[in-house]
């Protein structure tokens, strides 16, 4: 199993020196998120992440969950991880200070949750969650719910799910079929069957928080007439203390599912019969109070790509490094030794800073997002939050769907850089590769990732969503286009962006005349996005490393290491965009051609 | 779990349509192989894995394979299956007459093997593993050592392995440990471990014989030491039964690995402990006698990929064209139902289409490859023979790599189709996946195969080897590059060919320079080859295609499909060539520079 070593050099880098997190912080009031502090978490995160939750990594991979009439057991050592989870505050820390929490930035907290998402997979995921229960409860519960409800959830006392999928709708949750009844006291009760929910029912937790999609009698059919609902496991008290007089609510844990990976995450059927819920926010409202949190867990989900390329490039690296098999084509790299260290070919090399680039810029795309999040929390002056909602906006569908597939495709590398012994489970690197593939699936598949970001937010706001970002990328390149050094990374960052506006505006006139040009397009298009942005990052990241390594700074190995690393990138991973442009520009007609019953004979 | 249809209209069109099968076996003298026969086989072989084989293959997975003490147990069903394999005579069809076999044609046996493949990989696996033993011993042994051995194996009542790998050495088998020693008889005494022994140990049948590697005392270090030993489990008399006096050789199975997939076939540690083998071939020249068998093999692994291909196609198919979710964007299709089935959605359609181009294209191309394999077998005429074995050396390391690495992006495809329920044991679209990736790397990895077909063949040819192949992708373009329905087609060939010597010659003069350029573009090479090679096959079916519906034959709907199959190969698959062409244009530079110990900090 690789050692796991929290990147902390790298995140540092991005957070001070890429993305100043100093003056964006004073910026935005978070007095307590000192350079000081920052760096007093993260060294405590590390020392967490390294030594107690990625130890029990590879165990709850092989126990995976036990469901036993209704109560589900996690691996060994996952109670005690997750107590000292919660002991450890860490379940506080960007939480509001008027329900425990420690009121630090959202930004701070995802640097950290990548850490968690690396360490363990399916670990992460119980207090991830979590808050997502708690940012749905916060944005749109009643007082009294939210004093029924936050101050156990911001503890982690208490853990959260999110029930919207039933067996017969995911992505089209209009058609559900769990309905809820109002009460005499104003409650509702639930009743139907959820599938799919990840973290449904554990030992981890005193009581567990469903906030569950059902259609109140007399609704409307369809997506309006979804209403959201608060439906704790156990009773609870107006006091928000567990209610021992009424006991269990009426939900219950009908199985768990066995799946390709993430096996220490219970991933639950869970029934509701005649549960007691509260509804949050207007009745027929639900889809819209869920999209608010909806953009927070997507973009949790693309910190899970990152992770996945920055835990299997480690493993593949350390293997790279040790193990020996070959002579370099070059000349020999290690006279000593009966063969070279497999990191002198090339195709390795190949492989390695595959991973590397996408960890490290995909890292610094999931933080500039994060950022933006904290603004959007934080910040009193409504054009500047605008403005960072709608590059949010943009690129939370590009990370989530971008970051996960190439995540993947790293989580592949590494078990290809391990030949053979990459696909033994001893090696934990194959591990990776089926964790990370759900990835790819919840919070929305890539392809519903696609049509939101082309059709609902690029053609739906007929261009408009492009141009706050597109603005900044240009003023950089603008600023940048004189500097010898640059040009490498700047002259492709302009050919690509106009092209990328060519490709949106041919595919909006198509879409005219054929909405269908939309659907054929829109996975390309998104990766075509991806593969840019990502080189907007790598430039900045290449521009700050030449001004450090200008200024004469200590750590010059590493700065070099990052202009090098920016260089393989734009020459070795950004060509791919051309592909996906090459496929845009020959439309959709080849994909619709076929008569569905004619695909096979 | 997808229930398996063997594709046979698609296989008979390759076949027959496309292949002309039967002129090339009337021209090689495979007297019984009419057409009438090949469809009685066909049919009984669709049976046999629809009925028999693919049934199995869940509870393979679910089961794997048990170790206890030594000996090895298979998932239920396997031992029946395999009995009903040998009886049914599916061992025997492409051997030869004089040890049992049939005498039938390589090519027919190929189009079987991709049946069973798809069914159920870790099944095709066991006889898969026969033939390469059986090929080395044909080639290599002695009168005696086929009279000993040949019956049982081809009759398929013993079956066989290749013992290469040891634990420090994989790719780099001149590193190998296990040694010879000579005894009186002028039989040797092999002692050593060997690790990854696919069927090493199994309970389907009554001996296992092991061709092993080894390095006989006094040989040369390194690859020129390297010496091929036939080693039985149970011991076996001069007459080929087995020895009962001298009973069990000194072979025994360690301990089995726990995988990412393939679990129904077990993956083995196999101690040799003065065990008595029968050195085959010349002393030292070992390597060679591999080569023989290893293109046969890596021929085998890339139908593995049609296979998975295709096996994923059918339940991704099955699914999209049943599962309701979300309104066309173009407008209702369904209107009694209360969603669309999802194979109206445009992105769903490019993932079916993506699998069902590349199990198609992949088809041919391994047909064509077998086919070859016939000629290089059974022609008289030399001239003629070395021109198909030119085309067989080139294009083998192309299909084996580009079609397993397709292949795993289809059944990942596949996956994603069924959303959430393909993550989902259940289903069987992650055991595709799963099982699908050791396609990538056993029979030498990705890397490996484009380093023979780089390094060794094209460049160590000085391009002599593309010539055959060009020329005939050359005269098929000109000869309808006047018909104005395969001008789509013809066109792009020609641009990506005269593209493809272009990109050759590049590297071939950087290569002068520096060696690392050649591992530099070597996958990226392999893979731009691979999209021109099917682009070729896909341009000839539709031609076979086209001409079958001018001359108003039958199956329309099947002829047509092809045509737009080929249309969405050319327009949404085949640009992905131009990625790879751009990447390898930028050289190895940025590969080259990190120093191996900047890679982290």
């Amino acid at each position: 199993m690789p050692e796991y070593k929290a990147p902390i050099r790298d995140i540092k880098f991005v957070m001070q020196e890429l993305l100043d997190c100093d003056s964006h912080y004073k910026q935005l009031d978070y007095e307590d998120a000192s350079l000081d502090m920052i760096d007093a978490i993260m060294g405590e995160a590390a020392k967490f992440t390294e030594q107690v939750v990625a130890p029990i990594n590879q165990i709850g991979d092989q126990q995976g969950c036990t469901w036993i009439d209704g109560e589900v057991k996690t691996p060994d050592g996952f109670k005690e991880a997750y107590s000292q989870y919660v002991e450890g505050g860490w379940s506080t820390l960007a939480q509001s200070t008027k329900f425990g929490g420690q009121g630090l930035p959202h930004s701070l907290d995802s640097s950290i949750v990548e850490l968690f998402s690396s360490a363990n997979h399916s670990f992460a995921m119980y207090p991830g969650l979590s808050h997502g229960a708690l940012a749905t409860i916060e944005a749109h519960g009643s007082d009294l719910q939210k004093q029924m409800f936050l101050p156990k959830l911001v503890e982690g006392s208490w853990t959260g799910t999110m029930c919207l999928t039933e067996s017969h709708c995911g992505t089209d949750l209009g058609m559900l079929r769990t309905k809820a009844e109002v009460n005499e006291d104003g409650s509702y009760s639930i009743t139907g069957t959820k599938i799919f929910i990840s973290a449904g029912e554990h030992d981890l937790s005193d009581n567990i928080l469903h906030i569950v999609i059902a259609r109140i009698s007399g609704s409307p059919e369809g997506s309006k007439g979804i209403s959201l609902f608060i439906v704790p496991k156990l009773s609870v008290t107006g006091e928000g203390e567990l209610d021992a007089e009424n006991g269990r609510n009426g939900v219950s844990c009908g199985s768990i599912e066995h799946k390709m990976g993430i096996n220490a995450n219970a991933t639950c059927v869970i029934n509701f019969d005649g549960a007691k819920g509260y509804l949050i926010g207007e009745q027929n409202r639900g889809l819209n109070c869920m999209f608010t949190f909806m953009n927070a867990a997507r973009l949790g989900v693309a910190n899970e790509g990152v992770a996945a390329a920055e835990a299997s490039f480690q493993g593949a690296l350390a293997y790279a490094q040790d193990r020996l098999q070959m002579r370099s084509l070059s000349g020999v790299k290690n006279p000593e030794g009966p063969a070279d260290p497999i990191i002198v070919h090339p195709d390795v090399r190949r492989m390695l800073l595959t991973q590397k680039s996408i960890a490290e810029g995909g890292r610094a795309l999931v933080a500039y997002l994060s950022q933006l999040v904290d603004v959007s929390h934080s910040e009193k002056d409504e054009a500047v939050k605008a403005v960072a909602e709608s590059k949010l906006a943009l690129l939370t569908p590009i990370a989530k769907a971008f970051l996960t597939e190439l995540g993947l495709e790293c989580t592949s590398h590494g078990v290809q850089i391990l030949g053979g012994h990459g696909f033994i489970k001893e090696w934990g690197m194959e591990q990776l590769m089926r964790d990370t593939k759900i990835s790819c699936l919840y919070e929305g598949t890539t392809g519903i990732q696609a049509l939101d970001l082309l059709a609902r937010k690029v053609l739906g706001s007929k261009g408009e969503i492009l141009k706050p970002f597109a603005e900044e990328v240009t003023a950089f390149c603008l600023e940048n286009i004189a500097d010898a050094d640059m040009v490498e990374f700047i002259k492709p960052i302009m050919k690509f962006s106009e092209q990328w506006q060519q490709l949106t505006q041919s595919i909006g006139l198509k879409a005219q005349g054929n909405r269908d040009e939309i659907g054929g397009a829109s996975v390309d298009y998104l990766m075509y996005s991806g593969y840019l942005s990502l080189a907007y990052f790598w430039a900045k990241m290449a521009k700050v490393a030449q001004d450090k390594l200008a200024s004469d700074s200590e750590d010059k190995a590493f700065y070099q290491a990052k202009i090098k690393t920016a260089q393989f990138y734009f020459q070795r991973i950004l060509p791919r965009a051309h592909g996906h442009a090459a496929c845009i520009e020959h439309g959709a007609g080849s994909m619709m051609a076929l008569d569905a019953d004619h695909f096979s004979f």
